[in-house]
């Protein structure tokens, strides 16, 4: 049912009918396969899923925004996936020993499944995820609290939604390499979120670097790449 | 040159032929008349000026947002005006005794000029401002050692750019009336000082409430008269 | 189910699990305890008002934004709790005495729900509500026959949506601090209520402040503090 | 240097090298002919009103938008225009006998501007205007003291900057048909007159129809052809 | 249920628990009393219809924005109302007799519903709707076979939504008041109608005004007073 | 139920109490029939391809965003009818025989929809589509692949959502005619669409021009006419 | 000063020190070489056509954008450049014979500059332009008048700011490849051109193309591209 | 004129009466101190320089967004001082020896001054820049030329403006971590660097993170961070 075509060029492919899946990717960056299930059904992201474990056998690959139905068939047609409802992934195969940290800090518990997508998405590229929830600077102690754990990390990422004044804060207690995540938590006329965008965008404490509204994944990969090779090998 | 006319309905007002003054503001709501200086030329800010003051010896008025060739002209013209060229406002006549203490913090030195029109307007307006500058939160330090002093306010005034967090962090540590003044300081994609305004609109800090961007004359009215009722005369 | 940690630093929090509440939120700024119901599941609500009921059984807790089927759920569970279906909210626990007086103001009935959200809020904050509803300034005479019952107030909250003039007639009527709120009521292209905002911003009475569209809460709190400071103790 | 082609369709048209003048707009709509001069030279305005004035001698011609240069040149070449420095406009020949009354009602003097290109227009469009300025609504009496002055009118032109709450209280008190016109007249964030436009737009008085931000002329065009119509010949 | 309440300033009014009616709006305005049915449920929007007539028997009163279930309560509850499904109106009462022609242009078949709205808002308010359907500029011929019969009304509204280009022909064939109203057709980005609504504020021909998007009846409003005084009663 | 009427001016219409349609579209353009199904009923759509095709016998007409409901009624109602469910079009009648080529080249999967409403409206207006699927830039070696299939083509179609990189790319790849098309594929703040627009509208290959967001069939028509005259018929 | 670098890849660069001129573009697309003159220094502009003209001795080299103080410093020292003031254009060496027809058609005088830099780039790129001004829709029989002339043509560019009405009214006259470009004429909020740009994005015309505002060079590529195809060598 | 006050709490600051310097910042972060020349006066720059070397006499410090006047007074103030005008940096002090390298890669030449105040920054603050620059990718064959340099760096900056393709290529040929930088370089339509940013977010190259519009030295600072903590000390 699918056919692997080389280019020549640079690449061998896997056709899925629906899709040109890309064998070569970790060759050339060093990072897993990953099916973004947003707009794939369910029977699409666990075919895709499948092919790409074949492809692989050594290495997790990961699915995100994976919807309610999709993770059901995953759990039926996936034995030994690894799935997070609350952070809506599905991983298929062991996840590589960990190389490097990453605190995954968030502002408020709403703001929890973006930073469990970024979480799962850490250790699946492998670094280790260290998860500090609830530390919003409206109640700075909690934060101060937990300063130290997340200055051992080799990256950060800070994910917050309203004011979105977590990473500033943040950026001026350490010096860690620090990426920032809006989310779409708010009320009343925050745009989804660009509210929070902008406020990291323009963060004063300097080499905050910013991903899109609620990107975890996005995040995690770029966290994983700094942490890896912050660690010899 | 100006005549007073009484529209039998609720005031006097006097017509400057370029505006129709309105003399029984005071009356109505207790505050003393102002002058909006953009917009209009040195020599209509002048008369303006010199008229009201006129109308109400006992009491200052003030200009704002006065330029500088209009400054020049007030020193020559209104001998005893107070002009203060950072905060661009000059005010004519004595200052009222005050009621009540406003803090005007504000979290870099690019926020001053917002900052000094807030200060000055609010003791026009009947209250004692009290100046904390230079307390943004990438310094945590710097706004906590200023913590007591803050809370010991009537009214708190929090002017910010760029990300604008101090207010959140501000609302945390205290429970004094808050106003959040945006500030069109920045650089990169800050919309003119919407970042700014976005942030402290969406503050996760119950009870802040905002004026328009670099409106430091709007959060000093508002302030003093908070300040004045909260202390018996 | 929840243990109380202390950091050391300035505040206990109980870990409810999936939320940090703040337990020393009343000493450090004098408000009470509040849950925002958006985005929580009925059973957190009902617990996280539980939870904090008992551990401030002397002072009234809120909630706001909670819907249908939590504030039922709060009903069967929580005996005494005063609820509020049109500004949704939930209040469990002995009100204060009230110090001072807010004028809780609104153009159109349309405004109502944000309304009762802010009295009630007034409320809980130890302040007295006067809800005047229905006095938009299309029919001047509504609102002037209101005027002195409003000027009588500590402080004013004035709610409209669609063009947003009621804040601007308010503030030239009377003097005292006057919060505004923008709501999302309109129909053509209105923003969902950023045209109401932005009336408000740019409103020519002077002193206006304002909150996010349609927050009832974050008005009632600064009004709240406003008005107990006014009267002495 | 000109010449008049006919294209058999519809109208005779002037060319004049830098554009197409379109010679039969007087039969088509009852309208006089009109330059308008932003983004033209002095020479051009000048050139443009000398050939519609021979086209048209009986019938005043109208540029609007013309620079101080433009009008300098106006004032040598064309003996005999009115030029009106406060709203930018030349008019040459003679204006009509006026049909109908326009009320061109603008809230404060930095509107006047407009509220002067507005009222040429409409004495060139062949209605006569009355002009009532700085009467905004943060001053209720000053509008209350000219109410029946503008319920006299046949059109009403109602011209706004800043919050722009003047029509709605307008449309509240009178039923004549009222023309909205947004000005640009404001401070802090209010988006170039935007603000002023959505206020307008969202006005609860019902019937109220608005023109585009400073646009004095096309409401000036508007209201004339009503007023005009409004008065049996 | 309901009490007349007198303010002593201007007008009477009707509480009906949820709203206060305006009695007096038709003696203030000439215009006849409406119920913006949006936002208000059956029940609601039938009680004010019966109570508005009761106050006003021999003058028909309009419900717009009517929704599907409180077209048929009224049906049920309110005999010899008129009804118009496409258009979304409930008329109780006798329309009054026409004084002058309102031309309701539209550009293409799914703007007739705000066509049908602004039609019979002509109605009420006392002027002749003619209803010319289908004309959009695309088929230019379309609109020149119709020129004759527009060109013969007292007032004309030009309902277009997507590129929205009809107001701009249109203005330049004829020269009678023209309302332009934007509607939300379209497809794309096209936000919501605001490109229409921009093409229209933009307009080249002269003395084009708007209203907010698909608003009908506040075109219809607007356009039966011009009309209405333009005939000699 | 329909009737013929003839304008005089330039077109035959027929009236099909719902829209007019317009018959001589193909004498004065060249180009076939098309129904525009969105915001019809599938009624209306039925109705609108037979009227047309009885019309035009020999020449295929189109439907293009026929919903599902309206796909079934067409496959009951219109036997011989040509129906594309991903790409959501009904055909009706014999295709022209091909003149030209057009490359119809998507970046993802997901772009699929709108490069099969494209490809077929190719068909229909006369073209053949080569439909070329995800080759993104991200895997730069699918897109090279493909490099002189694509360059064969007269005109090229170049559909892609997120970045939208693929028109800039494979602009500096070919220099033929090059019709991009944003789609409203991404997650995050990608505004609908706006995001892969903006890419588009700015792209530093030369003369690549743009249609509106997931508008395959705007793109078909304009690629399908260029096609057509660029090969000796 | 300038040396000749091979990739071995695709394609060979000259290194100015400033920029990598690419030589090899009209092997790769069949398109002359092109300096965009924004953001260059006069001695930058005429030292990259001079670098090209030797590179390309038999083919016109075109500059856009460019300057009053470059086009005077290219008069110096380019002998025999084409210099156009009015389009801001310098052409360099023989403009190849046309093959096929682009007729650059404007709505107004203002919108002049913008059909220049087209109708220049048309012919450097190969294709006969033909210059139609002045013919905007709010006078339709000046447009009529042009209609064969138009159509006539193997492509048209339609330029047009303001409510940009002219594409959707020749679309629907003539059915050849038709480009539109929105200018950023225009007055009041016409947000610089993104009204025209909404306004031809969302023609209902099909088969409308569009390129950025302002950018009749990216135009003139397109069209010249089709125009030159549509002819037999 | 400065006095070094030590809050207690965390750090010391020195007070140069327009600003509090933070002494500490390298100790608890482990970066030098930068100036942000932007709003300040050349007077300000140039002492804040000279307090900080003072302060820090074995570590470079910096100085960015320096306009030209503040350049020629570092020049004369500041033996010594390494002044960059294409990047509008002034550096005091020894920068420190490398650790890890930073590709720092730009599309067009416009994109330099970006690229250089970036370069500057990454040296600054201990990492190895290496800068390539005008490749790209409307000419791909540029790009793939220096392919494997920058693979080569432990962390990678790409710098682009207008469609801003760049980095999804890149991030799509290397797995390296890669922070993009939009810049304001455009025309039309671009928003001032807003398309170019959008674009960057929304690339599908998964795990490219952003700074704000224009930022290169923010991107400096987080790719220097990287590149540091990459190599083992």
């Amino acid at each position: 049912m699918s056919k692997v075509v080389s280019t020549g060029v640079t690449a061998a492919t896997a056709d899925l009918g629906f899709a040109r899946l890309d064998l070569d990717r970790a060759a050339r960056t060093g990072d897993p396969e990953v099916v973004f299930g947003a707009g794939k059904t369910p029977e699409q992201i666990a075919a895709a899923l499948a092919r790409l474990h074949e492809a692989h056998p050594g290495r997790a690959v990961l699915a995100t925004r994976v919807g309610e139905e999709a993770r059901a068939l995953c759990r039926d047609r996936l034995p030994g996936a690894d799935i997070d409802d609350a952070g809506r992934t599905v991983t298929l195969g062991t996840v590589p020993p960990p190389r490097g940290t990453v605190a995954v800090v968030c502002a408020g518990t709403s703001d929890l499944p973006v930073a469990r997508e970024c979480a799962t998405t850490v250790a699946v590229f492998g670094a280790e995820p260290d998860l500090v929830v609830d530390v919003g600077v409206a109640g700075l102690h909690r934060l101060l609290a937990e300063r130290d754990r997340i200055a051992a990390a080799d990256a950060v990422v800070a994910i917050a939604g309203m004011e979105a004044a977590l990473p500033t804060v943040l950026g001026g207690l350490c010096g860690k390499p620090l990426i920032a995540v809006p989310t779409s938590v708010g009320y009343g006329w925050h745009l989804e979120g660009l509210t929070a965008f902008l406020t990291m965008l323009n963060s004063c404490a300097p080499g905050v670097v910013t991903v899109n509204i609620d990107n975890g994944f996005g995040a995690g990969v770029a966290a994983a790449r700094v942490a890896r090779q912050s660690v010899a090998p």
